[in-house]
């Protein structure tokens, strides 16, 4: 598709979006030059398309000439996948409020979870995951329970991959994933420990929709709490049936603005 | 600016841009014509951008052939702001905890308050504001508390303009107004008594950035509560101070994508 764009090969959407994703690996704001070089388009492009983005508000120019994402489309992204965070966020906190824990709730996202939710306190947890964010699903609580109540080909499929080791704890090895995640089915919970982050363990339950599985709803505690996090079990159940509830009612579609979400 | 486009006129920026923003409005999935309306494109050129929109998982298409916002568009996006957010979040939660009431957090973009923050559970409170959403700055007491700690010819540029009334208990003399911005700032704080919505009433104080106004931090609460709320202003205090410590070291520009909040 030319998209309307008179330089020949890529289109001007396509110029338009990698010029925003260029900002998907930067925390900090970036230069002109650092926007070309990520987008991989010549300089004098990336100037005017820049221009143009700050002028709606989709990139915002600091006074120190830098670039980074506008306010303005963090809030119109606002709308993508809605329902499902207003719909699930009460429950997310009514978890943090039940276990004073850090409490998340996680979507497949192609390979990997992505946390659409975190409720967390001032206490101090080492954890990998923010929200907006994405981890290995075999590293982490909610992403082994997604993984495990996921369609074969699904499981069959992620367990061929390489898999990458977060820590010395991470397993890595297929035929072993393979058996823990028929345990986590069979005990209807998957745990971690410090296989993202050394000090941390974590505990996850899923949660259904329109009877397959949607979502991961878990705790990240301190590895000192490790023996102990299987006692927030009926709290994790509790809420993730409120889940379903609160969700049944709105279709697939459009629970997560997700393409990789029908994919499976 | 042409953007690289063929068709002469609005640039394919901005045309990329008007259908993304074509969402703003809808909480619902669009199908091509309403896309096509809302951005104010030729059905065609909706129709190729949309493509490509779908390919890159800005937006995403539904079983019902019907469109949204794409995941992929929230997840980029939480990369705005993100310093602000990722800062204040817990102090926000630890609001929530002490007081068990809807807490929140919103800047001014231009003449408006934008609600980046907000923590709440189950319990039922009429409320108008959502994270990510926007309410006039004189109806709210987030935005009254902004307002008021504003530099003169902002609030001055505010009252001049036409002040739109949400229920009958909205103030909007400007006279009246200017005089309560007076008492907000000698008071320290901001109420509103079903000024949003029937059923619902807030408070708010200012949070501080650089010696100047950044954002408000406020409850919204029963109506019933109105006679006691003044009793949250030790937690809403503390917990703004500690935003303060929490968000001093930020430069502004990158506090918060925003280009609005530069222009004060």
């Amino acid at each position: 598709m030319a998209g309307g764009s008179r330089e020949s090969g890529r289109s001007v959407t396509s110029r338009v979006l990698a010029i925003l994703e260029a900002f998907e690996q930067s925390r900090t704001a970036l230069s002109l030059t650092q926007i070309a070089e990520g987008s991989g388009l010549p300089l004098s492009t990336t100037h005017r398309l820049v221009a143009e983005l700050t002028d709606w508000g989709f990139l915002s120019r600091g006074a120190n000439g830098r670039y980074q994402l506008g306010i303005r489309l963090w809030e119109l992204a606002q709308n993508a996948g809605r329902q499902l965070r207003d719909a699930a966020r009460p429950f997310v906190q009514d978890l943090f409020s039940l276990t004073g824990e850090t409490s998340q709730l996680a979507v497949r996202e192609g390979h990997e979870v992505l946390y659409i939710e975190r409720i967390y306190g001032t206490k101090r947890v080492p954890r990998a995951s923010r929200v907006g964010g994405r981890l290995p699903m075999h590293a982490t609580a909610v992403g082994k329970v997604i993984l495990a109540y996921e369609e074969e080909w699904v499981r069959t499929a992620y367990l061929n991959r390489q898999l990458e080791r977060s820590t010395a704890h991470t397993h890595i090895v297929p035929g072993r994933l393979a058996e823990e995640l028929d345990q986590i089915r069979e005990q209807g919970y998957a745990t971690t420990l410090e296989e993202v982050r050394l000090g941390s363990c974590s505990i996850a339950v899923p949660v259904f929709h329109t009877g397959r599985i949607g979502a991961g709803l878990g705790l990240v505690l301190l590895t000192s709490q490790a023996g102990t996090m299987t006692r927030h079990l009926p709290a994790l159940r509790g809420v993730s049936a409120q889940i379903e509830r609160a969700t049944a009612h709105i279709p697939l579609e459009s629970l997560l603005g997700s393409h990789a979400a029908r994919k499976t």
